[in-house]
């Protein structure tokens, strides 16, 4: 097994002899026979252990054995109890939500701290197919079919090669002692079900059974990397990313032969669903601007030539801000920063970064909000207002630019200044009676 | 439901309303309902009912139910009574394969015959989905994810976008009689199980079982079409084909990135084996010729810069051909006719698409044979023998054909005439003195 095991880190460059790796021990017979491997193989390995504390005397006891192993192989053993309870109730997620979430902030911590090039979990080829079967029993793309990623970015699995019964019987030959497994507690009971029930009926009918699901995982592993290319090939034509936000070409889009599957691919991972993939890409053959698509953490927006695609600006959706005296006027200070001053001699009204404005008529409450539909507003230098709209349009704003915008407006909801764009209402501008000055400084 | 299969046929474009279409019916609620569908959509359709005489009166019944279905709905139907059993032995094949090949032979007769554009089956959604089981159970690729497709060729499965209950539903609710379902004979055993005992534990955990699955087929059905353009993209550059050989260019192949995958999508469909596959990737990389490669019906032969991927001719693998006399000299008569004739004034030696030899001392036995290594030839004109395989070389034969070449030999083994290149040796060129002159015309 030492041998396979050697072989498979060596042919799919899980990781190099010399690498620091740091491995997720629990304590069953999995992590065991991996530390063991580790062990016998000459790497350089650390040992972490999480404690939820969920099983009392039973997860003090793992905790226990794990730091007797970890004294066995001479490594150095982490562990850390974790309030998961808590933490769940706190953040209003699952059991199972928190422990992944608590274990994997843990382990990263641990990876920046100590320069681990790898995290190790002992993952195996039963885990695997239950994970494909419960994918596709969910639904799945390509991905789920391959199952658990033997390598992702610094998580590697270097036990899916074996089975179980594999493992088993190397701890059973080498006389390794370890804890009843603890159960995985990520979806502990579909995983349960698929393992008890749906597993052996396959089973009974495809006696082959782990032969031929390492077949399809490498079937689909290869095909995945494969759709990976090609969908990549596509965006990079189609795309640009600028300062986070993509931009993409409706005319390079609309030429894709399978331009549902390269959105679909693309634009699930920013969380858009089904549905609106499907009216995305009917979108994508129209010249008509303005529609937009939200995800829970992404909005898509469609201008005439191009898709510009952007996070979700939590600030954005707080759609005004609203000072009511002095003291308040602080109330956007993430982007601007607003100061009342006397005007005297050594202001420099002409700095280029900063924009003032005439306050002494200016009258309370003010406002920051975004642009409406009908805002008007009047330039510099200039005595009738002009669509806002319009002016977006001549200073070429796109889109989704357009709604990031802020405006302040005076009591009257008159803007008096168009953040960004840095535009002074012309009835706002600094005069030579101006006596107090509003600075507002773009950082 | 009337209204959903319009859409979906429209929507897919599985057929046009005045297409001529042949329905595969059994007799059983499937076909019955989607005869109905049929006649009710207004198509122009006949249908087509095998008798295999398997289950005695049962069978005959099920023939008499559809030939007064076909009354009812006033169109041609066709039946036929097949001896499956008879056929089963005599091909060496399971009563399954029996069943399967016989009804498709009888049903593109019928196309033949009567100009059907369409040949359509009544496999719906839960047919699907175990049909998908199946292949994973079994090892499968991405077309195997997307189990039964909706369109192929000539063949069209209108149904699979309804369960099995809506099409017992509609045809209680539109009073149609039907005989009871006979058994799909395609893998009955592992197809029952699938849907008795598997396909419950997942509806179990999973009720929206219908939904997932279609969602899955949808994603692996574009998956697929994806990969094939990949592919395609691929062999298109890498690849040529002439007379039935293709002509693959190593160079080619060695850029591209996902090689296994692609060489797999291609080989697989020629019947090579996962293990050969890999073998056969690994040559690309060498500047290795001579190696080949044998699936049952294909060669596969490494050259230095290309590879030849050509059918196994038959006649290849019969190794030898003998002639004890004159009248067993028609010996190869696909390719070539012999004739043994007296040398007359009125003999054209010179006629460019014969090759006539010196018959006088042509001792029999004559065996027609490829070359072996180590075979000599003594070229006209010459005086000495040389290595065929260096002729061959000076001739730039390709690889593939130096093993397709004929040889006739004299009883001492001797090579008298090199096939394809009409090449005669020295010996047994015709002089002033020969009297019998063997004629060899190629076709």
């Amino acid at each position: 097994m030492l041998d396979k095991f050697l072989t498979n880190i060596r042919n799919n460059l899980l990781f190099r002899q010399n690498d620091f790796l740091l491995l997720a021990l629990s304590g069953g017979v999995d992590s065991v026979v991996l530390a063991d491997l580790l062990h016998r193989g000459g790497f350089h390995f650390a040992v972490a252990h999480c404690n939820f504390s969920l099983r009392g005397k039973d997860a003090d006891g793992d905790e226990q054995f794990v730091l007797r192993l970890a004294e066995k192989y001479k490594v150095r053993c982490f562990t850390k109890k974790m309030d998961i309870l808590q933490y769940a109730k706190d953040k209003g997620v699952s059991v199972q939500m928190a422990a992944r979430e608590l274990r994997y902030q843990w382990f990263e911590q641990l990876i920046g701290m100590y320069g681990f090039d790898y995290l190790l979990t002992a993952h195996h080829l039963d885990d695997n197919i239950e994970t494909i079967l419960l994918h596709q029993i969910r639904g799945t793309g390509i991905q789920g079919m391959r199952g658990i990623a033997g390598k992702k970015n610094f998580l590697v699995r270097p036990m899916l090669i074996f089975t179980k019964e594999e493992i088993v019987r190397y701890a059973v030959e080498h006389q390794l002692f370890y804890r009843e497994d603890i159960s995985n507690c990520s979806d502990k009971y579909m995983r349960n079900y698929v393992r008890l029930n749906i597993v052996p009926l396959i089973r009974n009918i495809q006696p082959n059974i782990y032969a031929i699901f390492q077949k399809n995982v490498r079937h689909f592993s290869e095909a995945e990397e494969l759709v990976n290319t090609y969908v990549e090939r596509v965006l990079q034509e189609a795309m640009r990313s600028e300062n986070g936000v993509f931009k993409i070409k409706k005319s390079v889009l609309i030429q894709e032969k399978h331009l549902h599957f390269v959105l679909h691919h693309f634009l699930s991972e920013f969380h858009f669903s089904d549905e609106q993939i499907t009216e995305i890409m009917k979108h994508c053959y129209q010249r008509v601007s303005g529609k937009k698509f939200y995800s829970k953490t992404h909005v898509l927006i469609f201008d005439r030539e191009d898709i510009y695609l952007l996070a979700r600006d939590k600030t954005k959706f707080h759609d005004e801000y609203v000072a009511n005296n002095l003291e308040e006027l602080n109330l956007f200070s993430e982007k601007y920063q607003f100061d009342v001053m006397k005007m005297e001699g050594d202001i420099h009204l002409k700095d280029g970064k900063n924009v003032y404005l005439h306050f002494d008529d200016i009258a309370f409450p003010l406002k920051l909000r975004h642009w409406r539909y009908g805002d008007k507003f009047r330039l510099m230098g200039t005595s009738y207002n002009k669509k806002l709209s319009d002016i977006f349009t001549d200073k070429k704003v796109p889109l989704h630019l357009k709604d990031e915008i802020w405006l302040m407006c005076n009591s009257k909801d008159e803007i008096i200044w168009v953040g960004d764009l840095n535009l002074v209402n012309d009835a706002y501008k600094v005069r030579d009676n101006t006596k107090y000055v509003l600075k507002i400084s773009v950082r």
